[in-house]
């Protein structure tokens, strides 16, 4: 079945809505270039199409409406944000419809670098929220990653190019879970930046 | 006379495109979810209502159509990104329909602040431009700001809210050349945060 362009914008923000508790079709006219008569024209082509339905006072994706978009997923601390972190948004973005971004808990920080982030969680959040790839940010669980992924369902995985402690984790959580998620290590942009030498480069500089 | 929304995006993604030197209508498609034969339609009520007119194989603005749009100019460092700087672009974009963003020159910063940026122009170009507030970065001039507000020709120029230093020569060069420019100094976001003592904070932090 094909499914036009716009089509497949309103399925993403009706998904994207839903995930962040707002009515359905409030705020589309915001970011999509579309009049209610035609709006609501193409709302009952989906429904005819059993991509979505209704549910309450909203709408929501039917499983077949799911299967027709494509969510990329993929976290990180995003501390001091630089070229990289944009290289990385960008080519994850373009794996598929919605980008969502975790962002890792303080406290998880904390526990795995052996320090504070410079900015707390909250900071790194009004961030990543900013950069125009970002579909979606949500706080990482204070866990591990594994609980997100399987609330968000994702269709892929992005993983950084200097990301690699998570990798093989993640593979094995999809394999023991028999979850239908691709994984994918994106490359490196040029030239090559990682927070850690930025950070070096940082301490440096400030005098 | 009343411009419809799309109609006015579409007046800005010209503006943009000639600034860009690109096609005029070639990437209209990726902004807008617009069909051809909408955009069509479109562009020939444009033309009759004198808001744009062709030159040479594209599409230019007439000074009916500038006036019917408000651009919006800014300016900055932009070395570390911080929720402060989002605040301030977040804030410039609402004041107007474009927002165009001056970086300034290493050679520049280096001058004003007697010390090398951490991210030298070319990166800190594509952080800027990776804010989704943003619509067009450039390089400020290598002598002042001046150069570039004649050139953009500004309905609105926006002073961070930790920026003092350019108001009162802003203001003064606003005179004395007779522009209808305005200018506008932000609020301050909650929490209050500042660059300078950002990196106060990364220096300690930093082990």
């Amino acid at each position: 079945m094909k499914i036009k362009n716009i089509e497949k914008k309103i399925l993403c923000r009706i998904f994207l809505n839903n995930l962040e508790r707002k009515k359905t079709l409030g705020n589309i006219y915001k970011y999509l270039d579309i009049e209610r008569v035609e709006l609501e024209k193409i709302i009952d082509n989906l429904i005819s199409k059993q991509l979505i339905k209704k549910f309450k006072k909203n709408y929501i994706l039917t499983d077949k409406g799911r299967k027709s978009i494509r969510i990329v997923f993929t976290g990180g601390v995003y501390d001091i944000i630089h070229p990289g972190h944009i290289h990385t948004l960008k080519n994850s973005k373009q794996e598929g419809d919605i980008l969502i971004v975790s962002i890792a808990r303080d406290s998880r920080v904390s526990k795995i670098k052996g320090r504070d982030p410079i900015n707390n969680e909250k900071r790194r959040t009004i961030l990543v929220s900013a950069i125009r790839y970002v579909d979606h940010t949500l706080l990482g669980s204070k866990g591990d990653i594994f609980t997100i992924v399987k609330k968000i369902k994702p269709d892929i995985i992005t993983i950084g190019y200097d990301q690699t402690h998570q990798l093989s984790e993640l593979r094995k959580l999809v394999r023991t879970n028999n979850m239908k998620i691709k994984i994918k290590k994106l490359g490196s942009p040029i030239p090559h930046v990682k927070s850690s030498s930025l950070r070096t480069k940082y301490k440096k500089r400030i005098r």
